[in-house]
Parts: structure tokens; sequence; C-alpha cells
């Protein structure tokens, strides 16, 4: 009887985050590809470009001018999907037609004022008053929210309308989905093994090493071993922390220094600027501040589509959106080809 | 104070299928876009291409000869991604590295021997013969699996590889991960209640109205209350069946009338072959046809990302993958625009 290897064989592997399965299909890697080419991500992008809504002194599509910023700058999205006031709706009393408030508010971070930088163009410093800023708007909006969420989406593959560096907040008045499952399940892990499970798991991940990325004093990056996208991410803290305005000052520098690795590993996969979502997750906050949260760990995730190529990527659809997600790149592979790249960006 | 109107004003849907929310955020809609637009979907098609491994005659990469077919044509997929057989993982102890085996089998279903015809230019008689096929595969691999998903990813958009109409069947021995929530939910429903929650649902929407898009004697096509997708649709039956293998000649007969008109009204949108994924849910099968399964209502589902126009879709990126699934465009008008189509296709 022939031996399972799990880089050959199909097999669902479980995702303790969501309580769920994921089908991985290693023998279907190869699969010629004759579907959609997506266009190649531009590489260059003008320092500054006067009809960029993003850069400093540009006159906004609502009339509002941006000031001359020179470090990160902050402003409130001009076409937010959450706003801090509004009616609310009516109670129902049925369970099938159910409706909640929503309330938040939606805000930009500019990176830096040029339009042609990123992680991988910046000093150290430069990145870690990016992390101070995203502390910062935590700290603030967090005390009126109970979920901040942080996110940056890089690449028109990945919705993203505007090359300039920057990222999103979207902070609400309520736990959305994903946030209240994974507090659902961190929870369960810890009343039963009393130790926080994303601890638990970096450190098991420490000493298997199959499926890690790249670490230093404070951070480690793994392909998760229930990852979904092909090459997708945890940055994951080696001592536990519950938020992002929980950390020290060595925790922000060598954080610095990992976005810098981690993107440019990504970049020299296939030379291009590599597409994805990121952003962070921590203990809810707003009233959830009361309380301790040892079961959360803070982390960030990086979620990128391209399988293949800098233009084929894993597309989500019928059976994934249907019935289960499914990969054919293992996740130990795809630690492997991050691992080797070069953490310094190809240019 | 303002009155509340859903319409206008920002609020959270349950959905009841999957026990979370959606963020609807309808004043958002008039956001301008210049982010990636998607290569328009082809229109032209031709009947016959010799090269193309879908059609009658031709021979497969792998060597296969595709028969003179004339009618539906099922083979086995070339680059399954579910295998019958193979070495099965060894149960681990650790909650955080949990494997499972996976088995199955994955086919391809030709709807025509013609590549240029869909559901709008076949006859009725034509898409029953489509249904005909789906009720045999589905009744074949019920008795070994537990999961039988058809589906077709319609468009270079969704993943699809080949213009020749086609579905896939992936089938499995577990229980894939949206069919377990989509059990859990509907179970407890109908203890609590004692009736199928879908039966429930479409009787209530049947009285309001606001969310349909079509009906005939046997079935309703809806804009469900917490869609997520902009145009997302469910083909409903107006009386309790639980599987595909419960429809009585007269219900194949309008099914057929609805795909056909549900399929041209998306085209008349954007004037395009509107691209989707779909894909029918029933109760499960394997082991599960043992035992009834009242709480199950057979649907179909369509999941298509356009929404502003035939090259500008919905990203479900950064917030929607990180935190919640969020839309601009309310079910209701999304329903309204659907609703006054012709049910007739444009060309
Ligand atoms: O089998 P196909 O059509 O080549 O592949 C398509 O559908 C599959 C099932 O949803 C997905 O896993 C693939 O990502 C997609 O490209
Ligand atoms: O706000 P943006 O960058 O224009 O929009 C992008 O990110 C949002 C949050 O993930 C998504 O809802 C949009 O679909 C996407 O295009």
């Amino acid at each position: 009887k022939q031996q399972f290897n799990r880089d050959e064989h199909q097999h669902l592997r479980y995702n303790p985050l969501r309580d769920e399965w994921i089908l991985v299909s290693p023998h279907r890697s190869l699969r010629p590809w004759s579907g959609q080419v997506e266009p190649a991500p531009t590489e260059d992008v003008p320092k500054f470009d006067p009809n960029n809504p993003l850069c400093p002194g540009v006159t906004r599509p609502n009339g509002m001018v941006n000031p001359d910023y020179e470090s990160t700058y902050v402003f409130t999205n001009d076409f937010p999907a959450l706003l801090e006031e509004g009616p609310s709706p009516e109670p129902s009393d049925d369970p099938l037609f159910q409706m909640q408030a929503a309330k938040g508010t939606c805000r930009v971070i500019c990176y830096h004022p040029h339009s042609n930088v990123y992680y991988t163009n910046l000093t150290d410093q430069q990145v870690v008053t990016i992390i101070d800023e995203w502390i910062n708007q935590l700290k603030e909006l967090g005390q009126k929210y109970r979920w901040v969420q942080i996110f940056e989406n890089r690449g028109q593959m990945m919705g993203c309308s505007n090359p300039h560096p920057h990222c999103q907040i979207w902070a609400s008045t309520f736990l959305p989905n994903e946030a209240k499952i994974k507090d659902a399940n961190l929870r369960r892990f810890y009343e039963k093994y009393n130790k926080p499970l994303l601890i638990d798991y970096v450190e098991k991940e420490l000493v298997k090493k199959e499926r890690i990325v790249y670490e230093n004093e404070y951070w480690v990056v793994v392909v998760p071993y229930w990852a979904v996208w092909p090459f997708e991410t945890m940055v994951l803290p080696k001592k536990q922390i519950e938020r992002f305005t929980d950390m020290c000052c060595i925790g922000k520098k060598t954080l610095a220094t990992t976005l810098k690795v981690l993107v440019a590993k990504y970049d020299n996969i296939f030379k291009c600027k590599f597409p994805y979502s990121m952003g962070w997750h921590g203990a809810p906050t707003g009233e959830d501040l009361c309380t301790p949260q040892p079961h959360w760990t803070f982390h960030g995730i990086f979620l990128p589509p391209l399988l293949r190529s800098a233009t084929v990527k894993k597309f989500m659809v019928g059976y994934e959106l249907l019935a289960q997600s499914q990969r054919d790149l293992t996740p130990e592979k795809a630690a492997d080809i991050l691992r080797s790249q070069p953490n310094e960006r190809f240019e």
C-alpha cells in the first residue's frame, strides 16, 4: 500500500481559526492554464501626479485640499462605507428578515508624500512611522469602536484604485463576521488549553520549520498550515501581545524590517508588484478594552491572489464559493518558494 | 429625527443560512470608479473549434478522443482536484495540525455539441436535457458520495477557461464547508419552527414581492435579503423538495424556462455574457440518503461579480476578506433592475 505524502496526495486540512476545512490537491498543479490572464501590475508610478487625490497639495473630487504633508497623512474617506451617524433600523421579530444598526467611520492613511515609494524603498524609520500611525489610529478609534480594521489592498487586481501608497481603516460599532468567528475559536482553545492558540501555533511552527518564511527576534512569518490563498502568510509575534497598541519599541523596529523583507520576497517571486490584501487582527476594542482578552494574539494577514505568474491568479469561484476552499500548491511548497527569495527587492 | 430608510441608510442584514451579517452601504453607490477594468466578456465563439478540447471529435491534451456527441457529454476531468483513490493521512492528536482524507471525483458536462449556444438560444427541451443530465449524475454519484456539487463558472472573469457551454461536478466523501454550515443552520431552524427555512422564506418573499425577479408555477427567482454579490440570486421551488432527484416532469420544464429567463435578464443588464458562478444545493447524499432531510430545500445559487458595467466588478478584497461582506447596491434595487429586464436576450 502506498504511503501518504502530503506533497503529493490530496487531503483536507483544518483551520482552527475558522473551524473549517480546506481541500489540498497537490497533484492538480500540473494543470495547464488557458483562462483569463490579468493585466501585469504596473511598475512605474510618478513621484507626484497633480490629478491623484492622494498626493500632497491636490484638491480632491469633493473640493477638499490635501495639506503639503511630509510624513503620513490621515483623512476620512470621501466615500465611506460606514458613517458615524444616521438613523437605525427598527427591530424585527422575523428570524429571516433581521437588520441591525451599523455605525462607524472609514479613513485613509497615506504612507508617504511620494507616490513611487513602498515599504521596500523606505528606511526602517519611515516604516516605523507608518506603524506608529496604525497604532495611533487604533488607540483613538478603539476608544469608540469595537473593531478597527486596518487593511491595505495592493494592486488593481485586488481592487485598489489608487497607486499612491496608502491603506484604509474601517472602524465599526459591531464585531464583523470574521472577527466574531476568530474570537469564538480563539476563546474555545484558550478555555481548553489555557494558552493563546496563536502562541501555541507559532511555537510549534518554530520547531517544525516547514512553513516558516522569515523570522527575527520578535516576529515570525509563516504560511499557515491551513492557508487558502496560494502564497498566504501570517505575521505572528513570538511572545504574546493582544493588540497593536501593546507593542514595544523593538517590536516596532523589527516589525518594520519584517514588512520590508516580506514584501521584497513577494515581489521577487514573479518580479512584479505582488498584489494582495493585507491587514491586522488583534483583540477587539471599545467595550472590550475593559476586560482582558488573553485568547487573542495580535497578528498580520497577507492574502495574495497570484498563483502561476504575475498575470495568472487563483480564481476563488464555483467550487470554492459554493462548497469549500481549494488549493493546488501546498503551503509547504509556497513557504519554500518564499523562503528562498532574497530579502531585498529585485530592482 | 430622521426616519430609517433601507434604500438610503447603512445597516447590517442577517444571513440565516450562514449565521452571519452583511454590511449594506447604499449611500456609497455614488463613489466614482478609477480602479481595474476587466476585459469585456467575449461575445463571438465559433460553433466548432478543432483546438477546443470540449468539442465533439477533438483529441484532448491527454490523448483521449471525444466522441461525436450530439446531446450532453460527460467525462472525468483530466485534471481533477479530487481523485477516487489514494493513500490517506494518519490521524494527528495536535488540534492545530489536523488532516483528513479526501476522496472524490470531478466530472465535466458539456451541455451541447455546439460551442456557440447557451440556455438562451436552446429550446426548452434542450435545457431539460441538461437538467436530466444533472439529475442522472446526482443519482449516480450520490450513491457513493456525501456531497455532489454541480457548478458552472461562466466567463473568464469567473475563472472559466473554456468558452464551450459546460459545467463541472465535484463529488466528495466529505461534506464541504459551505454545505456543513448550511446544513447546521437549516436544521436549527427546522427544529425550532418545524418548517423548512427556505420554504418559509420563499412564502414570505412572495407576499413581500420586493426582491422577486421572476416566478412561474413552480419556481421563484429572488435576490436574497442577505445577498452578498451585487446581482446574486437564488432559484427556489414554491413547494418543498429536498433534492434535484425529487423533481417531477413539470418541475423540470418550468426550471428550464426559469434558467432561460434568468440568464436573459442577466445578459440584458449590461448587454454582455454576464459572468457568474452558479450551482445547486440540496440535501446531502451518500450515507444521508437513508435518513429524511426535511430541513433541506433544493435550490440554485447564482453569484455574479459585475457591479457597474460589463467591465467593472465588485472586488471582494481587504475589508470583505478580513472583516465582513459589504455591498453598496441594495438587494431590492438589484431585484428591481433584474425584474425590469426583458425575459428574452438582447441580441
Ligand atoms: O476547473 P477549471 O474550470 O479549470 O477551474 C476553475 O474552477 C475551479 C473550481 O471552482 C477553481 O478551483 C479554479 O480556480 C478555476 O479556475
Ligand atoms: O475603498 P476602495 O479602495 O475604493 O475599494 C476597495 O476596497 C473596499 C474594501 O475592501 C472594497 O469594498 C471595494 O470593493 C474595493 O474596490
